[in-house]
């Protein structure tokens, strides 16, 4: 007998800006928005029965007037308004928003920011992910693409030796990585944009200012005061690639090379994970 | 009390190409693997020891050692070898290798094959993924970036109106997708070459040769099909894009546009996924 | 004094697709077109005045009108349509129009292609360029991204030495390389299709088979072969990157590694471009 | 007869690091290097004589070397070091050094900048091109993928309209852009890093401050304005795609839409390139 497993559907990379023009200056919002279903969708499957199948396209509509009517907050805010309203739909048992922010600030006119003009910048992008079922809301929110580097205060040392090891220890090497961090909140009512700004900037300093003996290590340092400042963090999850950074060897040419000059590699690179949460009792 | 979740690591986009010089001509392996570790691995985390950490450059050397000793079989083949070996270290629990295999054919000259020179090409890409642990070995295969397109013969219709509702109905649609498609073999010992050629070719031809009333029914058609045809397939799930194809308007030109001429897009894209399995009894 | 010097503006990336619905099966046509004008279009910059501008939204109706009136034949018999189309306009000098061509293949059902299913594959893409002006049309037809590897009979010594080379000589090494070909015709009238692929086959050939002491020679043998073999062509540029595989070092593993387990690399990479043309009595 | 035009050849994607560690905090630079040489090449195609042929290796190599000893003050120092030294090669006739500055800025660390952690960002890249002939040396510097929006003083309107016209006329729209700027320094000596950051905060600001009739017309006035402006700048070139961004139709669900909710698009886009100097007299 064959039998439908776990199955979603939506619609994912819906890009919407709204531009709201205030007496002082615009805001401006440039999101891109994906949303999911799962639910009572087997006929859909094994009969073509179209009947429960809120249509993508419509999702996509609801996106956009919804950027209208609930996006004046965080984008948490407007995943959750998004993600109830597909939930109110009886079909559907979970209701999945994920929204990507896209940074914009005002440029500088003669030492102003100007009102109506702007440049993409920042550093990372926002994320958020907004859940609902009947049995309540989960809201995570993080950060993808940030990429930052130590040029000293990393070491990778101590490591069993096997008959393919050839790596030397060092105590001083660049630490290079494109950091994704996702945390999820204790509670869905919080003032995301604040807590998302802290913790960001909190991710950073401890990044920046923690002595790392491997990329794991680092790992657990930076979730580990995610958790100890942020107490509405349930649980951050971390991806962080070793993005490697070689020496060049300039023997050949008669030079030194003390942790001078380095070839930044992508393939392969070292791919590092881990949870970390509050833990029981 | 702040504790260690789950956690992973590994190296990834491990590059490599073997050629296997015969008398008859070459053949020509261009893979890309990554291997990743769970295990004996909170101390890395958390007091910053690697004594237990066997080096992602080690999993990079073994991944090349093993490319000239155990690839001249399947990727499927390589794979387990490679995770097995990981897996003899007592502190790991779980490895997984994942291997994504790059197509090259010999180019053709004066309507023969040549020896020594190829095209790169072939549609889709084929991964396969190996898991050991120690209750047993899970073998995967799969093709991903696989684009295909159905001219006529796919419709949606019959799906709920609300409020956010445009979309008309239609009973002949363009439907194109790129198509991700990965199953689980039931047991590691099958010839994984043949098997899957099979199973691509049929996955094209079901798709070729059927009504679509949704891409969700496509999904069920095409893995149903597969799952009775290729009895050492367990489960298959798929993840399928709805690449839209949208009707150019030419009225305001004086034109009809009878299904002919279309705009492609690719955000929004609606975002389908299934799993189909063998049920109990 | 400032002023405006050369300057052209028009659409890019229009995506289109037409099915062409024949009682024996479907045909299918995925292009990417980008539309250049250049002519007296000063005042648009200097002063503000549109009067001249044709907006580049009119180029993409244009393009898809003429997809439907213009796109039986070659892409340089479309593209030609339409360059010439915008040269009739008294403000433009010169009009360009670029063709990428998306490949689809019937898929195999029993044996037979499927009158109505496709998937996207093929190696390299095809473009064409026209270029109309008062003077005439100038066709340019070519690929691009054809990825293409020598696993022998490539060789590169005899180079000269300085205080900063280490490179060795090899009389043996794997040659890869993702061809972009740009071939000029002498005259727009000849039969587009068939004639490219006479030329894409002549330049698989040809890198196939022959002996390379450098990828500056490979250019030269293959577009010397084209310019003899085709002679409607009056002009080839290429411009090839030298993918470099590096033979992985195993003898810290106690194994030889002769011509077999490579490392493949895009950074950095060669990059070799020449124009082999028909000289001069 | 067949023959040899244009050729040239070089290295490009070479990636390199330089930290600089001073006692009160790291410098970090981070590039991307492509060197292409033209001279005399021609027995290198058409002979298969290397004799002349500087390996691309060797070229590597040097921008190491030079990365070094040459790299103290500005990416265009360092470009006409290279340039130069490839340039006394008597075979060479011009040596082109094209480099990309990935900017990274110190992480916050309680208020003050890290002396030694660093994350990437900044908005565009910045690119320097130096061109070294037996005439002289010739220094372009630019910015590319700097992206920015005008959320109002943007209009479009007075365009001719013809048969294929259906796009509206509009006094306020969005006008987004991804700049590449280029400009020509009339004489190398100058300093090129205030230079830059000079003519890229004049970029934004005009960018910001004028009111657009046109792509065409707010390069026009960009681009005069920073000659203008900075006087050691000879001729600026500036390529503009019009990154479209549509108001969407909320009328179907009972909702005005005044310049509040737009879709952006990538496909297609408009793309606007001119060229503006100072003129003769």
């Amino acid at each position: 007998m064959i039998e439908l497993g776990a199955n979603r559907y939506g619609k994912a990379a819906i890009r919407l800006v709204r531009v709201t023009r205030g007496a002082h200056g615009h805001r401006l919002r440039d999101l891109t928005v994906a949303i999911a279903l799962e639910g009572a969708f087997e006929a859909a499957h094994t009969d073509g029965d179209n009947s429960m199948v809120i249509a993508t396209d419509t999702m996509k509509n609801t996106a956009y007037v919804f950027a209208k009517n609930h996006l004046d907050g965080s984008i948490e805010h407007y995943g959750q308004a998004l993600a109830e309203h597909f939930l109110a739909a009886p079909q559907v048992d979970t209701a999945t928003v994920n929204i990507r922010g896209h940074h914009w600030q005002p440029i500088d006119v003669a030492g102003r920011p100007a009102p109506d003009a702007f440049v993409r910048g920042g550093e990372g992008t926002r994320v958020a992910t907004v859940t609902a079922t009947r049995s309540g809301v989960t809201v995570e929110a993080g950060v993808e693409d940030l990429i930052v580097m130590k040029t000293t205060r990393s070491a990778f040392s101590g490591f069993p030796r096997d008959a393919y090891t050839t790596l030397t220890e060092t105590d001083d090497r660049l630490m290079a990585t494109k950091i994704t961090a996702i945390w999820r909140y204790g509670a869905p009512d919080l003032d995301a944009d604040a807590t998302f700004a802290a913790v960001r900037a909190s991710l950073l300093e401890v990044f920046a200012d923690h002595d790392s003996a491997s990329v794991q290590t680092s790992i657990w340092i930076m979730a580990r005061a995610i958790l100890e400042r942020h107490q509405e963090i349930e649980e951050i999850r971390m991806v962080l690639p070793n993005l490697h950074h070689w020496l060049v060897d300039l023997a050949p040419f008669g030079l030194t090379n003390d942790r001078e000059i380095y070839t930044p590699t992508t393939e392969p690179h070292g791919l590092i994970e881990a949870t970390v949460r509050r833990g029981g009792a």
